[in-house]
């Protein structure tokens, strides 16, 4: 039996995502290793079992340490909460299984230290590790990634980030584990701002150097199942952050904006040129090149083309991609590595980096916002391609 | 074996789209009935057996006629070009097969009334169809439909309406079979105008009773494989249609619209309210209500939220769709249809009434764009709602 | 007394668009010949004196035909309403005085003629007249034609054009003379189409050749003085325009376009780029060049660089533009005209070639639709630059 | 002679603007006092000979000193670089003429608050004082004010605020006064960051009291007349602001923002409806209302009906307004109070709570970013309508 055996811990909304990511990969991307469905673990063996009937799944099961040993498996894709990630993917990776982790990696840098070493341990006994961080799988966004690494909008100087969405702009919404800190780690930082950060270092391939920061929590009290409950995490936050080649770049989280949806948006001015990006219109990619000329302006690139990342795999131009699209792209990229025997991307040490960012924040915004400097981890900063696209255009 | 099992004809671009639907439908339309992807068919063994292995198929084949037959296929999913059609699905219905097919139903208003007949036929037999107009499943289109029908716009009185694509622009692209009268039928006419009237038809509620057309063929001539070919089709379209209750819907189809990938808008006004849609921005619909109220103005509407069609059954708010979805989500309305024994729609009658807008079209501009009436079918143009949509609501 | 007398004809909305233009002229271009704000003309003499002493007169007066006459008058400027303009401007001309008729020309093709052979006449005697068309006036359009012009976006082959308001949709605003055919001449034709049909024109460089057109009254009756009335003009209007070089352009203009408060759109495709306007974005241009090119696609340009049209004479980049503006820019191409003793454009001729069109497309509706040819008029129908373009560009 | 003498200091961008306003501000406010345009002052005769020429003067002048004593000027209104502000003012106020002042109010805390204090003393003898923030005279923004003061979004917590403009992008653009801390004061923290903490001020109607900053000069040398020269202001500025009622406002400023013109960007986020702006678009207001209702979304009002701040004094609906027209309604807004004897807004006072914030931002600036708490003037600070819109709702 040839073909890789994943097992997709939690089956919820990540769990969904990435089911759909591994049902439909080789469909997109031929090329990669046959996968099977294997198992899907939950702890509720009726909901799982419903879910895995529905989700393609060979059969599902509540004990993940069990599956975790079991010789038919060798993937662990872990779609569980955050303070979870830890203890199954230090056990994943001694088991020998190639792992992915949804993002954040951990709740605290500590955790996320020890699986860095422990993925470093694995990948000498040639077993991978990824985290999830899927928006390096928008088209629209490798291609930014694409236009800044040409030099096509000269040297950034700025960026204007931020993730903005709405889910509790309504202070009579109830309260939910999110909002607890022991059990969430932080509130909208670490949820929408871990995918910011990892985008600016991702887009600009350097690493972030300095980080100040306000935090807010705006509604202090929501009425859990046994009434008032303190909310003991951010509803916002905001941040100037600063990377080693000089970039300043403002970001902004939060889910109180009223009206945004998933409003992931991106700004980057260079010397000649700057991009634009709204995760609401995921295919859509605005670009200003050769500032200063005649009718310049930003133009709107509809990223559907063949020549777009990873867009030959898909439809036709004009064929619009939806947001679930770069689990399975993600997928296929983590597959590649496995089967060429190279490191995926993101590692889990872009997985620290991040975390260490989201800690400065939270440092400077306990001292009144003052800068502070964010510790640098070993000599991995320096982005590479996603798998997929190298083999593309090789 | 109690799952149904299914058959598609034709495996490239529509193929791929159809087997993508098959492969995903239960994952978000678990009440609907279990399906198996059974035997993907096309004329060159090899190139299918590898598009089968990749798409989820258990098997492949060549002989379409020998699948229809088979046991174990209820489902034919007709995805051939048209000119194919007709005779495809006219076997399938005589086998008790039910039987989808791809838009636009038939290369001919001839071929069109022989397949209403046999639909008609074969539905006393229980046996159902359905022509595959995929946009009537986009939920922004659906939320369209929803807002006009319960009066929020006020009666309607104009429809502004384009179908702009630009993959023909270049004068020097290639003569393809899209560009022979004899295989295609028509041009931009037939491909895209027969989605636009189809929503007209589907957005109203109600029949298209005139037309005037021209119709234009900007690049002539065209390199084919034995040197310069004349090009027998349309490349552009231009119409003026009227409905039943007396709205004037411009219609404006091309393939030479440089810039306009898949430029599928529709404006709508209506005497209180007005609508607009871009199909490159499928997951949105601008809406107006209450005109004339103070600062009235077209909002916004990312048409994702739960309340709104088939969006429970994908993911949280602001996550976007792709264009591929609206297969699935189609998969899903004619398993629903053929479970409860309900007649899916759009129908073949559907299909035939479009068939006979577009004929209109061509003897108006045969006459120099006189206003041509359309041949009204038998009485079932009343449109219903998608048979997922009814579910959910009930 | 070397600066050039002006008497305005009408202090409605006109004549106070037109009296802003003369004050203001030579704060924005002050190459062009000093002027005074003479006499403004009206019906209503406590009313007139009013309106000129806020807009800046030296003096008011109720009969224009005296005002014509007087010696310190040189350039008389028609803002009644359409059917007096022939009378009025006839009497100017014989008068000697420079004339401006706000658009439309006049409400008949007849009429329009006697004014172009009066004009024509004059002219040898060195008096100069002009149509005021003064979107010709708007950066971004002015733009557009020398975008076109200077095959930046190859040979155009479709243009998608509207101009669609929404003073009329509500079915019970009240009639009003614009409804009544005697008054009128015709409804939105004539209003918003003659603005289009001479852009199209304009921006193309050649004449309309054949149209096809249909007419719609949606609400045919509405509350008068003396009770329900017959609206006798048109509500909204299609047409398809042909130009001399095979142009296929749509045109739709409407009063009842729910929500378009002012929607002159304008859509240019071309061989090798688009352009896109719609003037409630009066600033904006969007513009595609370099089509097949990686990551091509519209660009928003903001018409705002001192390289634009006219931009030199006003405010920094990005410093907006207002509607006003163009007829400040109107007034100078006319008096630059005057002084240099060339013919302004847009000329009656430019006026009597936009009537045939709009003549060809109600005599086309009358005919089912059917295409007609449009009578063209002398050779004059080679469109120049505007006056001021011109002085800017040597 | 009962007309208003007015006389302009400086004769450039600004004085051009202001010349502009007072030539036509009774052709739309008709209800204001009648004004003379007197005296335009500058400092090199033959220029300003020439501009008060073009723009409407009765004179010109050199010596704005004598200009200020004179019995035929009642009004001084102040368009010179900012350092010369406090000594004209002064001089104005202790002459007994009504004043207006360009922003910002002065280059430091200590100048403007001795205009503050000579503000308050001229106002007991009938003297008035105005600082000229002309944004607030952008109807969308009254109109953002005015949603906001009703309620209609609900408790406002969040601004998203940004000035973005790209003239100083180009890294050898050169060296100008506004480049250097002794004549300029702050680069664009001082020029458009003034802006941004005014409409903040005036839109939630409180004020800021605590800032944290950060400020960076990207080019820190550029070539001057004798060679390269060190850039001694700021390129950008990033500020958290927080208001009295627990706002945060996030606000980012720059002059190197590729692509950005004019970029004033407000985002609003309230308990219950958001608004959104961009000066690029003048006449457009984004605005939600109703957050949580089905099928809620931003929508675009065209603020161009009569029913909009100042509207009915300008075009019909869809006319557009441009940047320009802002100074004459600033001075409608001026001449209604002096008139009324009414205390007009923006005062002195709200420029030196400006001043206040921008210093604020400075001193956090150099502490690391570490918040700081905001001076706070005297009672002055509740923001009351415009004039002119006050007479209009009467």
């Amino acid at each position: 039996m040839s073909a890789l055996g994943v097992a997709v811990i939690g089956y919820s909304f990540m769990g969904k995502a990435h089911s759909n990511a591994w049902r439909n990969v080789r469909a997109f991307y031929p090329q990669v290793s046959e996968v099977r469905q294997q198992v899907l673990v939950g702890r509720d063996a009726a909901a799982v079992a419903e879910a895995g009937a529905h989700y393609g799944w060979a059969e599902t099961a509540t004990d993940w340490a069990a599956v975790i040993e079991r010789s038919d498996i060798d993937i662990v894709d872990i779609c569980t909460p955050g303070h979870l990630h830890a203890e199954i993917a230090l056990a994943a990776l001694a088991a020998g299984k190639h792992v992915i982790v949804e993002k954040p990696l951990a709740n605290s840098v500590a955790d996320a230290e020890r699986l860095v070493a422990a993925a470093a341990e694995a990948a000498e006994r040639g077993v991978r590790s990824m985290v999830g961080f899927n928006y390096r799988c928008v088209p629209a966004l490798a291609l930014a990634r694409r236009i800044i690494a040409e030099g096509r909008i000269g040297r950034v100087r700025q960026v204007r980030a931020a993730y903005l969405q709405d889910w509790l702009a309504d202070a009579e919404a109830p309260m939910t584990w999110r909002l607890r800190r022991e059990a969430a780690g932080s509130g909208v930082l670490g949820d929408l701002g871990s995918h910011v950060v990892d985008q600016l270092r991702h887009l600009l391939g350097e690493p972030v150097v300095a980080a100040s920061g306000q935090l807010r929590t705006f509604v202090p009290e929501r009425l859990g199942p046994e009434g008032p409950e303190p909310v003991t995490v951010d509803d916002a936050c905001w941040a100037t952050l600063e990377t080693a080649s000089g970039v300043v770049a403002s970001v902004e989280v939060s889910r109180m904006a009223t009206g945004r949806k998933n409003g992931l948006t991106l700004e980057v001015y260079g010397e000649h040129g700057a991009l634009a990006f709204d995760l609401e219109r995921l295919n859509e990619l605005q670009v200003l090149e050769g500032a200063g000329s005649p009718d310049a302006g930003m133009r709107r690139v509809v990223v559907t083309e063949p020549t777009h990342p990873w867009l030959e795999a898909w439809w036709p131009p004009g064929h619009v991609l939806g947001w679930d699209h770069t689990f399975t792209t993600q997928a296929a990229d983590f597959l590649t590595a496995v089967e060429h025997a190279t490191s995926p991307r993101p590692s889990f040490a872009d997985g620290l980096a991040v975390q260490r960012v989201l800690e400065a924040i939270e440092t400077s915004a306990a001292d009144g916002g003052r800068q502070v400097q964010v510790v640098q981890g070993p000599a991995t900063e320096q982005a590479t391609e996603p798998a997929t696209e190298q083999a593309q255009e090789d």
